[in-house]
């Protein structure tokens, strides 16, 4: 039976690389295959690779023109022009075409009057002059590709011109890849309503895939193994038997009794590290089974795809004896402070955008299980083990996922959440689509926060001054004394009471928040719906102490509605659309303006052009009134 | 019958791109496709696409532990444990699981005492600490991938997860290309010993498929079309009028009488731009058929790269809506004044290598026929129209076709050619692949001057000193008299006369270089071949001046050994290897130690440490020795 492991012996993401790597010997370890050089694009040579022909084959003119003994053209003058034959002296060819018997130079056709059967020159030609000579380009015999090189399109055209049509390459590495786990289903198995509560799509064995296809490698997904220690072990020496250069084992690699990939390795070969202080991907096995490497891949997402970008990827750089291009790299600012937990080297997820002169990050959520921090992410910031975090104004690296183009083109955007800032994000995209948002969700006031500070173009914003009745102008007025600033609405929007289908408890408005079998979920401080429940408890007399989970603060509108549908709440102040979302219930309380604060700097940027007339479209408004719970007769209006 | 076309019109590389673009609504112009998402990796998205199943689907445990109703944890403490009773209180499961009814927390392994049916704890969970609620990463209705979106590994991830099973996707853009031209020969149809004299390998359409492949299009082939202007003219309008997006005609775009393509498109639609100042891709056809893009790609397979890479590659782009990335850029000097046309936009392919804190750009030819100034290129610089060349001090930028970790890894060589140098890169890539070297052959004493300069860490030189009988040494103290070096033998070389087979006009030494019906070619000044024959001259009375050919000068051993074989000279001075790389004859004519000069301060780099196990190697000499002419008695030796 399986031990159960805890990591006592956990590696740092170089000392694990380093143990696992120097592990194999490499050399020969993949075999090499015959292809047709027109289908060797992104093969590795195995061996150098010299010409067969020479290119030219031929001396042939280098010009369009006329060919001719260089020696007949000499004292040829603009005072004495020459006349020679066409076909005698002269011969017509076209560029890449063999010079004729007892030529050694082509004439341009630019310089040549052309008269019935001769032609009139005014100058001379030196000998080879316009002639490309035989082997200018490739000599037979000569080098054409050294080995270990990844084969380049332009590499096809050398070769094919140097009379090579076929190449010895490096098999492509073989990687084969075991999901493991009772509650995985494939997805040919998935019922068109869902899956049964426990049961998970398969999904991390075809990310691997995909990244495998980056590689140059092949994969073959094996099916799911249910949680059965035997079957896993057979499983896992039948693959390391196989043809199979990398063996990977997925999910199985944490430390819960169902874990039985660590013992397995174990008893198979020789486990070399188990757990690396690297998040995600901490629960990553490195072992050795029948001379190959063997990885047991952690269980959530954004785990799994880390812990094989470091592992998987350059085992097969290592294999096929090349250099894969590291990731970009550029310099950024942290949209807030980025603490991170010492002794670990963190990989962190963020949104990049190009506010001004300053690249601004903005972190996703740091859950190894959301892929979508993956999918969002324009780049990943490596905080070291050593370090406790990121200060505000510390500017650091950031891995680019994504083009640098796509940075110079995001807009972003920070404040208070609102879904129709997703909806402008996919029309925009569609109007613009080299265009996108990076949105995030600080509230109302670290909106306006991030705009005097130059981390954003945009801020969202819905600050009600209960003085004047009036919204986010008289804290603009308050807070961005120094920055230049437009303010245009997105929209008026309805927010309520989010409460579960059918109303159990029968919440009828904010005074029920008090009542002791009610638990309620807050928005956090500075958020302008926080503020707007305040304002609201304020009017009605009630003390927020006494409210069940007044203190209990999450970020979004979605945020507070998943915690009413999952029961964790049994009420939230929110926006309509987010409990229409989840199938949720409203009870309507106010109707406020979400406006749109944009740093007069970048008012005439084209970006933000590109987005006021998206605000302004048709399209857009009626999709907004789709939603549902909003108004668009402001949207687009300059409210100064 | 067609025109003879000359470029009065040509425009600038913007211009031209301006032109063509706006000449189509790309808006729809590919229709889409379902795809499953499992395969839908590089392709992009037609439509927004929203999740349908949240993920989590359920509220699951975050860890491996024992799931609780978290009020019956609490008062916990150090002091004071709890016991809990399995399968009643608590219940074990592991991360992912879905959490029991009436739970709503994990207590986490690693803080529990497991004692038969009860297990103990010490400290209290908050409720649904360690679980992911249901919709933490994916709420179904949500926007998983936005319009014009290229898929990526983790994006397959997310969409399985949301449940996602397939998506609507652009078509690929079908790119149909036409090879035209009498000479041009399939691959299949090239005997083995070769091609006739004017024939030419069908290369440059698989080169440009290749492209295609990088740009996520698919390529169609068509079979080669000769030189006839109706079945040009027909072939091209059958490809517009079939479902393909963009039409490319190879060859045909140059100004010659057999150049139909011009003439073609403009019976057949609208030519947007003929000839574009760039160099190379100068000969390029925009037009507008059937409303689809039809290009004229010119014959010279780097203009045909060049001219792909700036006109097909954002067509591409365009019609899918996304960005693609730009090539990276470096800042770098180069080796040497790079000289360029007025009113041209140059397309310098250069050889890349970091020297301390430079990266030192090395010209390779300029011919647009030459691919291999292609494949051996590590970077393009791109000389603006509006200059006249490079400074030797300027820095510049170069855009680089290879992962700029390669860079790090090139050993610069400049000075003297020698073939052994590129038995030494091919050598040094088999001991360690990823180091290559980037050799420039500037001379001896060119060599010298660029490890003056900080340009270059090693230096080929075989610099004889007619007064002390001494190879190198005095010129290095005479020149580098402020930087240490070291000083390798690499190997003794002959040096000869180099003559046609069979040596017909009967050449035995130096002294036959005067004779009047012999032409000989020379090598440049600086040249320590050039140096050993003026020596030679000198020692046997004779004036240069008398010799026919001794002012043409070429660049390189290969060089003056293509002259010979292909009859521009009769004879020239050079090394044994060379002669028999072309089945020319040799002469003897002396003995010479060609080493290498390394900076002192690159000495204990591991590059140079492993270049000079690589000299040492026997395997090395043994190849040096099989090339014939050289004698490896000295070849490692530390000289100084």
């Amino acid at each position: 039976m399986p031990k159960r492991h805890v990591y006592l012996h956990m590696k740092s993401l170089e000392e694990a690389q380093g143990l696992f790597f120097s592990a194999f010997n490499f050399d020969g370890y993949l075999k090499t295959e015959t292809v047709p050089t027109t289908e060797a694009l992104n093969r590795v040579t195995a061996k150098p690779i010299f010409a067969r022909f020479s290119s030219p084959a031929f001396h042939c003119a280098a010009m369009d023109g006329y060919a001719v003994d260089a020696r007949l053209t000499f004292g040829a003058s603009l005072e004495r022009p020459k006349e020679l034959l066409v076909n005698k002296e002269v011969f017509a060819v076209n560029t890449g075409y063999p010079l004729p018997e007892n030529t050694n130079a082509v004439i341009m056709i630019e310089d040549v009057v052309e008269d019935k059967d001769r032609i009139i020159i005014r100058k001379a030609v030196y000998p080879w002059q316009n002639v490309r000579k035989v082997g200018e380009d490739i000599v037979a015999t000569e080098l054409v590709l050294p080995p270990c090189h990844c084969v380049t399109p332009y590499d096809i055209g050398a070769l094919l011109e140097g009379g090579i049509f076929e190449i010895e390459v490096k098999q492509r590495p073989k990687v084969v890849i075991i999901p493991t786990g009772n509650e995985i289903v494939p997805i040919e198995k998935v019922p068109p309503q869902g899956l049964k509560k426990g049961e998970v799509v398969e999904s991390n064995s075809w990310m691997l895939r995909a990244l495998l296809a980056q590689y140059g490698a092949i994969c073959e997904k094996w099916p799911v193994v249910p949680d059965d220690y035997d079957l896993i072990k057979q499983t896992i020496l039948k693959a390391a038997s196989s043809d199979a250069h990398i063996v990977v084992i997925l999910a199985g690699s944490s430390a819960g009794s169902k874990d039985y990939t660590a013992s397995a390795l174990e008893e198979l070969g020789e486990v070399l590290v188990h757990g690396v202080s690297i998040m995600p991907g901490k629960p990553t096995i490195l072992a050795k089974v029948n001379h190959k490497p063997v990885i047991g891949n952690p269980g959530y997402p954004v785990s799994a795809a880390i812990s094989f970008e470091q592992f998987v990827r350059p085992l097969i750089s290592k294999m096929l004896g090349i250099v894969f291009e590291n990731p970009r790299k550029v310099k950024v600012f942290p949209a807030r402070p980025l603490p991170s937990k010492l002794g670990i080297e963190e990989f962190l997820r963020v949104k990049l955008g190009r506010v001004g002169d300053k690249i601004v990050a903005t972190p996703l959520p740091r859950a190894a299980g959301a892929i979508t921090t993956l999918t969002k992410a324009h780049g990943v910031i490596r905080i070291p083990k050593q370090s406790e975090g990121i200060n505000e104004d510390e500017e650091v690296e950031a891995e680019l996922l994504v083009p640098e183009e796509e940075i110079l083109n995001t807009i972003v955007i920070i404040g208070s959440h609102d879904l129709t800032i997703d909806l402008l994000a996919s029309e925009l995209k569609k109007k613009s689509p080299f265009l996108n948002i990076s949105a995030s969700n600080v509230g109302s006031l670290g909106g306006l926060m991030a705009i005097k500070k130059g981390k954003a173009h945009l801020a969202g914003s819905h600050l009600f001054d209960p003085e004047t009745g009036v919204y986010n102008l008289t804290y603009i007025d308050r807070y961005l004394k120094d920055v230049s600033v437009k303010v245009v609405n997105l929209v008026i929007r309805h927010q309520g009471l989010i409460v579960p289908k059918g109303n159990p408890k029968g919440i009828k408005g904010i005074r029920d928040l008090t009542r002791s079998d009610i638990t309620m979920v807050n928005r956090q401080q500075g958020a302008g719906t926080r503020i707007l429940l305040d304002y609201k408890l304020k009017q009605l007399g009630i003390n927020p102490e006494i409210i069940n989970g007044y203190e209990h603060e999450e970020f979004s509108h979605m945020a507070v509605a998943v915690d009413v549908l999952s029961g964790r709440a049994d009420v939230g102040l929110g926006i309509y659309a987010a409990a229409r979302a989840l199938g949720l219930d409203f009870i309507p309380i106010a109707v406020e303006e979400y406006d749109l604060i944009i740093a007069e700097r970048f008012w005439e940027d084209s970006k933000i052009e590109t987005i006021l007339e998206v605000i302004n479209s048709k399209a857009f408004k009626e999709k907004v009134l789709e939603m549902g719970g909003y108004d668009v007769s402001k949207t687009g209006t300059i409210k100064r």
